[in-house]
């Protein structure tokens, strides 16, 4: 494998993955220069201060310009218009890619917007959490992580074997699949708990809001995720739609067939089902 | 207050919750004499070897004889055949109590059960975990944590103090409440997550096995509960049937909006729902 080496990177997006990205970089010796682009001058600052970034900028064009590589890793529902806003500004031979927790159309948009001789490869580490921002940010976040790299036939090979090898080298288990097929597991193993996890948290407030002082620690696991950037996961959410309202409809079926064995004193059943539930779960380990 | 002090205790049941409760009775010197009794003889062994217990018997009326105190930590399931069984060996003045997480009819039933002299007390610590058995068991497991009591009219006012202050002195923060209170709050902050834990696996098995080897953190908590004893949570769902049924109708309605503005694309409603989640579940605290 030759050395990985950028000259200057961007990074679209200082949170979380954006500032873990960058630090992990840094510790590994992998680029010069970090320059940040976001919406909050005070963390750009904070950003700056602590060495994560080397420098920022007011516009993305500004901040993209020159760069070896650009990282978009704000919230997904922007990677559109951020990309038509800085586009003009990518140098030819650059590789442009995400950290996005949606892929599928998104990823085809992404190609399509690309100048001529900029490269794309769409990407997803499996390193999220209900905390965010900067201060939560570690160079080891993606360690011992998986990392799903969704290349299309558009994408090229070159650039493909770059991003694949960098996020090796961060120590990530690198998974290769079709932004679809990324868009359907993901919409059954991270959207559906989320979106479970907001409705169970509202329906025990509706119930009465003050039996949540009373929980223990399965309520508190279950709803963690209820704790993640709401407007994170409204973009997540629309964009993975119809996945999602799939994946819905068949944890409903599943809930309501296990309401039907309660509400038909069938103990059998139900605990037919929690085994089942629980090999499984026992299955994908403790931690 | 009177120092705490027992001859005899029987533990029926000595499993995470029955073992920690047995250690905790040693290590705070308030027993000279543990007798347990289970359907598992290997286990009793295995506890004894320990010093958990200091005997067992394989009746559980002969495990009742002559004890001061009566320690219900069986699935809650078998609260009445195990009390119909022994109740002819509870000796006048002692107190039987339990940690089930069912109290409600089941609190009446065990006090109409209660032989002339004996008293009842209904608890419940929230401490409970997808672990399970005498190898997650400790001593410290119930400090700091609830502890609910559930007296009713019929209490015994000694009995109650005593059971009080006993799990005081274990370091739990005791919350007096009634069993039907009880029972609608752990239906909403408890019962619920589980049925709905369950589910989850189970859809996401039911779209394709192969994703849950893709999942992350978030899957992780958010369906850890789904490890807990199937047998366990079978009883404890059909105990309290009638809240858990109400509490997943609401929960159904919270899930079917949030659907709904999916559906609709309300990217503003669902970033509120979204956000008020967040807030309410932050105010529990993160861990």
């Amino acid at each position: 494998m030759t050395k990985i080496h950028f000259n200057k990177i961007t990074i679209l997006g200082v949170g979380l993955i954006g500032a873990s990205f960058a630090r992990a970089m840094r510790k590994n010796g992998f680029c010069d220069h970090m320059t940040g682009f976001g919406r909050n001058t005070g963390n750009l600052i904070n950003a700056r201060e602590r060495g994560i970034i080397d420098s920022f900028e007011a516009e993305p064009a500004a901040a993209c310009e020159d760069a070896d590589m650009i990282m978009f890793s704000t919230p997904v529902g922007s990677f559109i218009n951020l990309t038509e806003k800085s586009r003009s500004a990518f140098k030819k031979g650059s590789i442009v890619t995400d950290v996005g927790s949606v892929k599928g159309n998104l990823v085809y948009e992404m190609e399509r917007l690309m100048p001529e001789g900029v490269y794309y490869i769409g990407g997803h580490p499996i390193a999220g959490s209900d905390h965010s921002g900067i201060d939560s940010s570690k160079a080891e976040l993606f360690r011992n992580a998986k990392y799903i790299i969704t290349p299309t036939e558009n994408s090229d090979a070159g650039a493909l074997e770059t991003v694949s090898g960098l996020w090796r080298s961060l120590g990530s288990n690198v998974l290769t699949m079709t932004p679809e097929k990324h868009d359907r597991i993901y919409a059954a193993v991270s959207h559906l708990p989320h979106i479970i996890a907001y409705a169970i948290v509202n329906a025990v407030a509706e119930i009465d809001n003050s039996y949540l002082g009373f929980c223990g620690q399965g309520f508190k696991d279950t709803t963690r995720i209820a704790s993640s950037p709401p407007e994170l996961w409204r973009d997540i959410s629309l964009l993975n739609r119809d996945n999602l309202i799939e994946t819905i409809s068949i944890f409903r079926k599943n809930l309501d067939m296990l309401e039907y064995y309660l509400s038909t004193s069938d103990a059998e059943a139900l605990e037919v089902a929690f085994k089942k539930a629980r090999a499984l779960r026992d299955g994908i380990g403790p931690n």
